[in-house]
């Protein structure tokens, strides 16, 4: 983040649009999973491959942003499931007006989960609330297992690391127990998935935390309606 | 970029400190790169790779930041150049200010070259002069060949794009012919060279675009000085 007279207040009110945000996703039951992640770490194919995954009835949905290009969405839509570009033209994260803008036609009743691919950038996406119900770190084994601590904001903030790029381990010099133990160190709580999208390697795990998740945001959804 | 009101005032205020700074490694005829690339890109192995391929008598040193940990401060120490490290505790990239800090004490004669690693990031460093003769792009193949087109701006304004991990190549599906293109496309000018540094392979060339870069930098002095 950069350290500008003028953050506070644009974070307040990024603050306020992600709180109506949160409010609108929780009334309708859907659950908006924040994805986060260096250029290349491989958010886009993990989210062709989830996408790739669910039934043709499945109520998803994905938002994309990137600096420049709609690459990603083109790359997301041949799933069939709606999926719509941000751009942001220079900026270095989504920010909740974007995510409210992008969203503004799409009848949330029929939708269970939203997912957003934040632009590449391990930074600037952590300081930034989307109304999301969780961020989720996606963190390719080719960066190197010192990233947590290098990067710890949005570690300590993730409730999930999804380690990715599996395959490449024999290739790289990449200390899975290490990466797990740098993680804990800033946030003891966070889990851990372990995936390949190139073999398949450790995707019904994934769908498996999303489909727990999912299930817990609903029992606290009916808890909430009594 | 954060597009925040008062950025205009701290990009100016930046670009004046950078302007002094620049003047300063002319006048000392110190080539000052600043090495940009996301996390896990290999900057700081990279870096590694050079200083071992420098003799002892090279007038090099070595200015390293993240946001936590000083790791990379730490591994580059070893080759026994003067290395330091620049904490920036948050903030997503390298400012003018911190490196007119960090150099403070150094005296710019004793120095040919300083190599500054930034903040892994391919967005906001792009945004901030350090008063280096160059910008120089670091992208490992594992990110895939279209980071140039999603990041244009750091592209754009570098010198030299540095592909690296060629190593991977085999297990990666980076299209090298596709990058080169698609960097081109932003910046027809921007000069290449492909490396890895576990096997070695393109460490001479990049060698000798820093010697190349390093006459080009003393003749300009010289010219300058009538």
């Amino acid at each position: 983040m950069n350290r500008v007279p003028m953050e506070g207040k644009v974070l307040k009110e990024n603050d306020r649009i992600a709180a109506e945000l949160r409010a609108r996703f929780r009334e309708h039951g859907v659950l908006c999973l924040n994805l986060i992640g260096s250029p290349g770490a491989g958010k886009t194919s993990l989210l062709e491959r989830t996408l790739e995954g669910f039934g043709a009835g499945t109520r998803v949905a994905v938002l994309t942003g990137d600096i420049q290009t709609d690459n990603d969405a083109a790359r997301l839509a041949r799933s069939g499931f709606p999926v719509r570009q941000i751009t942001t033209g220079g900026t270095c994260h989504l920010d909740a007006r974007m995510v409210e803008r992008a969203i503004a036609d799409w009848p949330l009743p029929d939708l269970d989960l939203l997912l957003i691919e934040n632009v590449g950038n391990l930074v600037c996406p952590a300081g930034y609330d989307l109304g999301e119900a969780a961020k989720i770190v996606v963190l390719s084994v080719a960066e190197g297992e010192d990233k947590p601590l290098k990067y710890p904001t949005i570690f300590f903030k993730a409730e999930l690391v999804v380690l990715n790029k599996l395959d490449l381990l024999p290739y790289v010099p990449f200390n899975l127990a290490a990466a797990r133990e740098n993680a804990r160190c800033v946030n003891p709580a966070v889990e851990f998935v372990e995936v390949s999208c190139v073999t398949g390697q450790g995707l019904p795990a994934w769908h498996a935390w999303l489909e727990k998740r999912q299930a817990q945001a609903a029992e606290a959804l009916a808890a909430a309606r009594g």
